[in-house]
């Protein structure tokens, strides 16, 4: 085997992650707010939610946005790294669906 | 989250495997004699290679056929299975050379 890195293991890493993959399935469907994803990701602990966000900014698949106002408003969005891994996930969700958790 | 296994993270699992990858990618262009593989995946052992195809073969996704004649001449072909899992695999690669792999 080559010892350089090999790219499927190195995206099977970044998709299965725990909270990765719900604040994918949550962003791909446009910018949220962190109460949103706070609410949408019952159980999760704030400060656990921003440790995941700001991994994933560091890593490029999210995109941190502050608007104006009082308060500011801080939105999260899928930058197009975060775009082109939805469709993978969601291939994965339907083969892993019909043929591995199937009787 | 919930308890139950996550459809996306069961892919994975099997997608990420050392060897399943590889031996996917050479069954993905057609059946192979066990001699054929161990050529191809230089460096594995011929009892390594034997676990990991009787692995696949128990979890479905590759089928062992015997064909008559001295001696006898035994082929590893995907079922559907593992053919569905083809097109994933190659949309992670693609993904990761571009995405994750690069500067």
């Amino acid at each position: 085997m080559p010892p350089e890195p090999c790219p499927v293991v190195e995206t099977a890493r970044i998709v299965s992650g725990k909270w990765t993959l719900v604040l994918l399935r949550d962003l791909a469907a446009g910018s949220r707010r962190f109460s949103e994803l706070e609410r949408s990701l019952r159980g999760i602990s704030p400060r656990t939610l921003s440790t995941r966000l700001k991994a994933l900014e560091e890593e490029g698949i999210v995109e941190r946005t502050v608007h104006g106002g009082v308060p500011p408003r801080v939105d999260y969005t899928l930058t197009d790294k975060g775009r082109h891994l939805v469709p993978i996930v969601e291939a994965m969700r339907e083969y892993g669906a019909r043929w591995l958790l199937t009787g």
